[in-house]
This record gives structure tokens, sequence and C-alpha cells, in this order.
């Protein structure tokens, strides 16, 4: 199944617009977790298995694997979540980005190998360096835009052209006429727009139509819920992946912290369903 | 030692601009090396035991590596290079780009796992994206400017600002004038810069000075020798890593396929000094 499509029904099964983020710090797991030597997987996949219900989306980051040498706990975790949350799609947070050949490569280490349904890719390379990823029909990918971090105004907010236009509203255009259509599957992109700039949220939510939009940076990166529904909804209630990654992950210490979890994610849910 | 003076050594030692890239690809390599388990690295390495003394920085590509599950190569084979070729700098050419937090774990698989001298990132991400890989102290950090496939100029060469300045520009300028400052050891930065662009290679030179360009591009992409050398030279004929890759790995078909790369590679070594 198409990767929005999936999206949009667990948006709806699940009644959620919240992406579970995946990154596993070992020195933040509970006790009984640190130094077994399948801990990471274990952590997010009970994790997963507490929030499941809960989610439209899982977005494990790969730097927290690759650092560790855990990549088979990343594959392992991947088709965890495939096998008993068929429902939920897995989004894997790579922001690669490289010259076609290469690309190809990249293509191949996140559908083939990890068999993610959606990768994050930074178009600073352009158009070349996106295609060998919608060359796998169905597959989501999903471009930086507007990052959530300080230092992404560096590039993202220089004015372009006449003036009137910023880098990341250009990319959001860009996308939407153009890449958006030039894959295997029409309709296979999305945005990375940062929740730390709600204005900023409700301009390319303007330039996009319903294209979905990956927001990080509610929890410990400060953004606010409130104003990050109301400027990225669609007409529908809808075209959202709220993420949170560590205020969900770290709630609780001990170990329940599955449990302690969930209840973050319920909440951060529910949050978010009051301004749809 | 400080990775650009390491390269400034090799510059010197080995009268040589030439960067080899390792972009392992199973289906080019010779019989004899295909569907062995370790087929990746012996193919890697007997092409740097063959051109070691000519080359100024060895530049794997992540991507080959993580396609085929080989991440234990790609370790052995940097161990190796800087077990036998010691006064050769290894480029990992990975293009990460992330927050802070998860730059901080990239920062720890380049430089912690795969003992990287350097790393190419990605600036779409801005300033706090790129601390955490310049925290590590003589590690070289080349930042894409600009990159020499086709979809480069469709965000790289926007104008920006008062319209006489492309991103490419303002990328050039920022690390020059901030970022190669910024970190534990002073001048940590180089640039990528595309040899399919000479009169932009000169444009990066006039804004950045001395500081070391990364051009991929000749061979197989099809720049041009003599206006990449001539467009990018500093005042002492040096400055430069002239990657070639695909033109040099796959030279040769055959068991001595080594030894013909040796020879491709003294003649691009020679053809590049012919300009300096």
């Amino acid at each position: 199944m198409k990767f929005t499509e999936q999206l949009a029904a667990a948006w709806q099964d699940n009644n959620s617009l919240l992406c579970v983020g995946l990154d596993p710090d070992p020195a933040k797991f509970p006790v009984h977790l640190q130094d077994k030597p399948d801990g990471i997987f274990r952590f997010c996949a009970e994790i997963a298995d507490a929030t499941a219900d809960l989610a439209c989306a899982f977005k494990p980051q790969i730097a927290y694997f690759a650092a560790r040498r855990a990549e088979d706990q990343l594959e392992a975790l991947i088709a965890h979540i495939h096998d008993k949350h068929p429902g939920v799609p897995v989004i894997l947070d790579a922001k690669r980005g490289d010259i076609g050949s290469t690309a190809e490569q990249y293509a191949i280490e996140a559908f083939e190998r990890y068999k993610a349904d959606a990768v994050t890719v930074n178009p600073y390379m352009g158009r070349d360096s996106v295609e060998p990823w919608l060359a796998y029909k169905d597959k989501g990918v999903i471009l930086l835009c507007r990052t959530s971090n300080p230092g992404g105004s560096d590039l993202q907010f220089l004015r372009v052209g006449a003036g009137d236009t910023a880098v990341f509203e250009h990319v959001a255009r860009l996308v939407a006429t153009e890449w958006n259509t030039m894959g295997a599957t029409p309709g296979q992109c999305a945005l990375v727009v940062g929740a730390t700039f709600p204005g900023e949220i409700a301009r390319v939510r303007e330039i996009v139509g319903d294209m979905p939009l990956l927001v990080p940076g509610i929890g410990a990166q400060g953004g606010d819920i409130e104003a990050t529904v109301t400027a990225g909804k669609t007409a529908a209630g809808t075209g959202l992946m709220i993420n949170s990654s560590r205020a969900i992950l770290y709630a609780g210490k001990g170990e329940d912290y599955a449990a302690v979890a969930r209840q973050v994610a319920l909440q951060t849910r529910d949050a978010i369903n009051r301004w749809r």
C-alpha cells in the first residue's frame, strides 16, 4: 500500500496525528536494559508495543543505531513493527542526500535492507538526488523544508528571487509542483516543517495543499501543540505527523517505562486532537 | 594531527592532489572477488594499497557499504588504511546533517566508530547541526557547497539577498567567516565544489582563501582537469582534493584490476600536476 494511504488509514484507525520518534540512547534506558546486547531493540520494541494504537507512524532515527553498531537491531525493530503493528507505517529518519548513483545505494539501504515505508531526505542536492528514492513505487519521501533547530534559519530563511520568498518556501513549492509527481506513483512526497515556527507551518500548508507534514519539535524542543495543529491541519483535520521522541521515550526511568511512555503518548495524542 | 595538516603533508609527500574515492559496487568487481564474504573489503584495500603513494586522501562512500550490510568491512578498511598508509587521511563521505543531539550521534559514528579523519556534512540545517562535528579536535568537516550533479542548481544556484549572491556563495562565506573558527581547533572546515562548474570553483576560491576544496566530478561525471585545477588551486599550487572514483576503481576488469587502477591513478595525478 502507498505510504500516504497507510498514513491516512492510521490517522483514522488510531484517531491520532502523533508520530512516535525512536531515538534510543542507552544512557537514558532503565537500568535493567542497560548493557544488554539487544537492549536497543528491546527498549524500542516495548515502546512500540505500548504506543502502536496511539500513533500514526513510528520514526526510528538511524544515527542512534549507527553510533552503536546496532544496525541489526534496527532491522529487527522495523521487522517487529511491521509484523505486530502492520497498520502503523515506519519512517526511517536518515536525512540522506547524494548524487543519483549514490542515492540509489542509500535507497537500497532504506527500502530494501531496512524495509522502511518512508524516509527523510535532504533537498540541498536537488532533483536528481531525490529521483532514486521516488523510483520505489508507493514509498514515501519526506523532504526537509523548514527544520526545528535554531540553525535552520541560516540557509532555509534566506530570501530568494525578488525577495518575497524564503528558501524553505521555494523547497515547498518545488516539491509540491514538481518532485511530488515525478516518481513511480504520484503523491509520494511529504515535508518536514518544525513545530518551533507555527507561522511557517501555515505558510507551507498554504503552498502544498493537503500534502502530509512531518512536524518535529514539540516536547523536548519546546514547540506549542495548539499553534502547530491550528497552523498545519488540513480541512479534514489531518495532514500532520507530529513527532515526539524524548518526552515519550524517557518519561519513565523504571521497569514500567513502557507503561509510562504510553500514558504520555495518550496525553499527547489527546492534546493534539483537542485542536483538530 | 589536524586533518588539514595531514592533507598538506600528503599533498607534498605524494606530490598529489588526487583523492581516490572508494565506491565499491560488487556487480563491477572482477569475478574472483564477486560473492566473497569479505569481497568489498578486499577490493577496496587492494585499490588503496596500489594507489596510496599517489593519493592525498581516500574517500570511502558509506552508502555502498550500508546498502550491503557491510559496515564491518568499512571499519576494517579504514583501520587497514590507517595501519598501512598512515600518511593518507580518510574522508568518510556520508553527507550527514541533523539537529545537534542527532549530529552528536552521527559524529560518534564517523569519528569514534569508523575513526575517519574527516567527514562530508550537509549544511542545510545550519550552524548547530555542524557544531557537534567540530567539537572533535583536529577532525575535518567538509561542507557541501556547490555539488557536481545537475540538480545541484535547484537550490544552490538560487540568488539570495540583493540578488548578487547565490546560495552556494552564501554557504562558502558562512563557512569561511564563521563555522571555520567555531570548532575545537580553528581551521577544521573544507568545502565540496563540483568539477562540473569551474567558474564556480574560482568564485568559491575567491571567497574562502586557502581553505581546502574537495572536488568531485572529474572522470565519470565529465569535469575537465585543466579547468578545475586552474580555477581551484591556491597560490602554492595546492588547496584541492580532486576526487576520482569509478574511473580508477573499474578501469580493469580482471585479476590485475589493482595494477590497472594504479596506472589510471598515476595518469590522473600527473594530468592534475600539469596544471598546478
